[in-house]
């Protein structure tokens, strides 16, 4: 083998984004979502298999980055993510993220993919998946809070599969509003656009909160979240980071990925400790309930677990295999024999 | 902007390992070790300012993969790295790593590189930097037991930065050690292969060891460490993962990057948990006296930390621009609006 020319084991399968935009058309955006939400709940009913963390977050004045490992006894993936609420004023993505899967043998990276878009899928497949289980069964209007990147993906996966159609939608940007609008219209959703959060919440069944800002700490307060909703809180998900007033969480039953992580990231932050929460893993399996009646009030404290990035990676690796949309990326360095990387770095030398 | 042609911001400059090559031949071997070492050393001066966490492990029966961030107020990096000892038996590298240099102010990342060369390197750097702080002043010849993928960049940083040209090489495998030899030789080293490591031992001021496999747990035992010596240990990085014989240690005095993690993965893992260790960055700043007599036995029990592949990144960032050596990578979703995420999967709508 010539140094220039490396083996099969040193190339990683690359998703990029024009590649993932493309596999998203390729497999049709709510097929994806179907299929990934079932992925994720397959995932959930083995938890206990899964190697789980708190994410490893780095803190800084203007947002947080943040490594989201996870693994079974075959695969490891995790994600690179990072929130920027003020990155929107110099035209930066609030949210951008990439993520890696590898093979646990070998250790060796199977797959390195963007996951900007990719997070956005998998919040919102998890999101309406929670909704299938907590949502009530008459359910047909959500209201949509915060109208940025995550709102049509919230919507889509809620139509997929909830079956929800009619969407009420407010954020204090209009422009924001107006933008989800066109967008969902486009697609057939029913839409209105409210002038404020509690016209947005009256008469839904689902309330979906996805704000991004820190500063706009109670996007629902008490009186606003009546008896029997569902409410689906996607926004808090860092410390000091919360979009509920606390006595909407006292009244409710509240439903989580991993507590461990939750309680440090999620509007539960807001509680004490011990307060009671459910796993939503535990609901999944069948072995607790999710709502038991008409009149409960059901909150998915959303912040985002590893699992979930690694379903969605592993997703990916299954539906670009014998496609076109990864690529082969130079990125491990396999010399000959393993042992003699400084001769693979000698026969490199140019002539 | 059409989705389809992204703007800047969408892309994430990538060093591939073909390129790795060409920008170490480009700088020349010595020149870089010599630069990265002056770069690791500044960062350990100001070893305050860094955010530190030991690495984030994820073990299996036949290997581990880890995340080692870290992150000044400016920038956030970040490596990922296996070591799988089995690899090298189906023809993979035991070590592979990758990393990332993120911008703290917006989360975004500024480089993507192959880092198995770059770590390989850097461990090289960091040796030799700390051998010029611990190293008996009249030092002309090392030890080098374990003679796989790191031994070589071993020599060449030793050389370049302690000035130590004799070499006496022991590994079990004789042909790893003609490898070794073959590759030296051909740079002007003073090479001799030994039998043994007691003879490779024999003569030698200072004492590299860099075996890799779980197995090997006494490649050093209390009588072939001598008054005075340097013992350079590189190996023992693991929990289980150790290189010498605990009675070393007692006689030792140990030096080691960040004790948090060298505790649970080095040497000293043998030792209980308040034995007296003295820290890098302190000796690195004069705070702390490094060798103080001749007949001193100085260990500087290495397990790589994450400040030096910042270091190490941010060096590669440099060294790349303006050059061919970085190719551009469509990693990060960039709307036109960043609120419109869905806005640009929709307009890459196949026609």
């Amino acid at each position: 083998m010539n140094a220039m020319t490396p083996s099969h084991l040193a190339y990683v399968p690359f998703v990029s984004v024009a590649n993932m935009m493309k596999l998203v058309h390729h497999i049709g955006l709510e097929r994806f979502l179907i299929d990934l939400s079932g992925d994720i709940e397959a995932d959930f009913k083995r938890w206990p298999e899964f190697d789980k963390v708190a994410r490893v977050a780095s803190h800084s004045p203007g947002g947080v980055i943040e490594l989201m490992p996870t693994a079974d006894r075959a695969l490891y993936g995790f994600k690179y993510v990072n929130g920027h609420p003020k990155n929107t004023r110099t035209g930066h993505q609030t949210v951008t993220a990439f993520g890696v899967l590898s093979d646990v043998a070998t250790g060796y990276p199977v797959l390195f993919t963007e996951m900007t878009l990719l997070t956005a899928l998998r919040t919102a497949a998890m999101s309406a998946l929670v909704g299938r289980y907590l949502a009530p069964k008459d359910a047909d209007v959500m209201a949509l809070i915060g109208n940025g990147a995550q709102c049509e993906f919230q919507a889509f996966a809620f139509r997929a599969i909830c079956g929800i159609n009619r969407l009420k939608l407010f954020d204090i940007d209009p422009k924001a509003s107006e933008k989800a609008a066109t967008n969902l219209r486009a697609h057939g959703f029913d839409v209105r656009i409210c002038q404020s959060a509690q016209d947005a919440v009256e008469g839904a069944q689902i309330i979906t909160t996805c704000t991004a800002d820190k500063q706009y700490a109670t996007i629902l307060t008490d009186n606003m979240v009546g008896a029997g909703v569902h409410v689906n809180a996607i926004g808090g998900d860092c410390p000091g980071k919360t979009e509920l007033h606390r006595d909407i969480l006292l009244r409710a039953d509240i439903f989580v990925e991993y507590p461990e992580q939750t309680r440090v990231e999620g509007e539960i932050q807001q509680l004490n400790e011990d307060h009671p929460v459910t796993e939503l893993w535990q609901v999944m399996r069948g072995d607790v309930p999710g709502r038991r009646d008409a009149r409960q009030i059901t909150l998915f404290d959303s912040v985002g677990f590893a699992t979930e990035d690694f379903s969605a990676l592993r997703y990916v690796k299954r539906m670009v295999e014998d496609t076109g949309f990864a690529v082969p990326l130079d990125l491990l360095a396999d010399p000959d024999d393993p042992r003699d990387l400084f001769g693979m770095l000698e026969r490199a030398k140019p002539v």
